[in-house]
């Protein structure tokens, strides 16, 4: 099954829930197990490698539990080379624990520039099969030039895209709803165009978009506003949504909830567990374990209420 | 001399003119002396080379010339983490050309995300001092808290931001335009509260704005509403705009012609300049050669012409 919408959501099917676990392994959060990722006098590649130990084991606990991974491109690039080759080798331990993978990169930049990043992230020079990623986020800043090039790789090889609708950030605000109607909306009217010829047999597009949960206000319209287009929403844990907060992301205009209308991301409540209360003097495997099925219960609970 | 907008603004005075050649190698355009980089049953590592190869020629051809370069990210990350090595390679190669580095990588994401990539362009974790870039472009859609972190790391190293107000390309209109006043506009007035606290000797900025030299109507307002920002210029050649159309890019409020007010940037027009009908059976170095002093000419004739 070459489709990405599609794919996802056999996998959501399949694990019964829409978690996505960010793997965003900050230098300075990580267990002390991994410390040698802070060590300035460390060789890089030895720092690198840790990080990528790290993304590793998480893998390993989300195996069979969840359907998808998201890994942070930033806390790769921080190690230049040796990150990136950590990135890759990530994406790969991903793909062999049966997980997609969302490479989250929001990248945006005029054609010629689009098409290279769709090559990199996407489609691959050859050789390189194992470390492509199965969608990519994307900023829509540039406009649909920037990103048409990633719509025709989508079609080639079964891939998909997120594009930035509204952030999860605080600073969102500051130019997302700009105007009347908002940016937002208006991104979110292009979201609908681009995803029309990639809609699978799923009924779901490959050209999803981000939502941030802490907008719990905004998710109905958006919902209502893109009905095809599969939503990734930050913001639930770390960032203060709850579960309760994005219901209406996975509700179909009929009522009735579509288990694989979102993807609801967790990155430090889950990664950076051992940091909580909750699970002081936990070993940081027992305490993301903890938090990863906490997760799970409380969205399938939250979504299970509401499905009726 | 540690701020970035003064070594810039002494570096344009040295060269005696306002010249940045975007590194973007593209493989399908690459002068066959590199056709390595296109061939998909080379080694990556090998291909990877090429591009690097070729980026360090023609960081050759500049120096001296110049005052800086803009290496665009996407065509390095097409060859992962090989690719990221050559980009940290051509980095270095042109700060040993004493020639700047503008690192167009165009991220934009929420503020602890942000805070990384500010590290891996502009600080450094240690023992790449080399390979850091002296300011880097920055997509401004994610709001103020993810251009925020790269003012502290400004701060802290001598390094600058040019933030994306209006881009060359022609879709740019499709969300920065939006809205009344539009939204360029609006990012243009924060641009400008954002470097308040970034102003140097020379009187100029170190938080710049990329303002397409397409959009010729729009730069006088720009420079206007911007007045101690460094502009960057990208559309010049290749995308179409001519050297007359970017005078006012350099114009103060008292009518007088500022060289250090804005970067021309050309990237096409001067590394594949071979491809070119007027340079037709030129070798690509002595083609790239001609078409990089037939810029500089153009530009100071065009702006010495309005200077008086």
């Amino acid at each position: 099954m070459k489709h990405f919408a599609d794919r996802l959501a056999a996998a959501i099917e399949r694990c019964a829930n829409p978690c996505l676990i960010g793997l965003d392994p900050h230098i300075d959060l990580l267990p002390d197990e991994f410390a040698l990722a802070r060590d300035r006098n460390a060789p890089r590649a030895a720092r690198a490698r840790a990080i990528g130990d790290f993304c590793c084991d998480v893998i390993a606990l989300c195996r069979g539990r969840v359907p998808a991974v998201k890994p942070q491109s930033a806390f790769f690039e921080l190690f230049g080379a040796d990150g990136v080759a950590q990135w890759e080798r990530v994406v790969a331990a991903a793909h062999a624990a049966e997980l997609l993978v969302i490479g989250d990169v929001k990248r945006g930049d005029i054609a010629s520039t689009a098409a290279a990043y769709a090559t990199a992230f996407l489609e691959g020079v050859g050789g390189d099969a194992e470390s492509l990623c199965d969608a990519v986020t994307l900023s829509p800043f540039l406009g649909a030039d920037s990103i048409e090039p990633f719509l025709g790789a989508c079609q080639r090889t079964g891939t998909g895209i997120y594009v930035l609708v509204r952030t999860s950030n605080k600073g969102s605000a500051d130019f997302q709803r700009h105007g009347a109607p908002q940016l937002s909306q208006r991104i979110a009217e292009r979201v609908v165009e681009w995803g029309r010829g990639l809609i699978g047999e799923s009924g779901w597009s490959s050209v999803g978009a981000v939502v941030g949960a802490t907008h719990a206000a905004e998710l109905r319209e958006f919902r209502e506003s893109m009905p095809n287009t599969p939503l990734l929403l930050p913001g639930y844990g770390a960032q203060g949504a709850g579960a309760a907060d994005i219901v209406d992301a996975f509700r179909s205009s009929s009522g009735a909830t579509q288990l694989a209308g979102a993807l609801v991301n967790s990155s430090r409540g889950v990664l950076f567990a051992h940091r909580d209360a909750a699970h002081k003097g936990k070993p940081w495997r027992d305490a993301s374990r903890a938090a990863l099925e906490h997760m799970i219960a409380d969205l399938t609970g939250a979504l299970g209420a509401t499905a009726k």
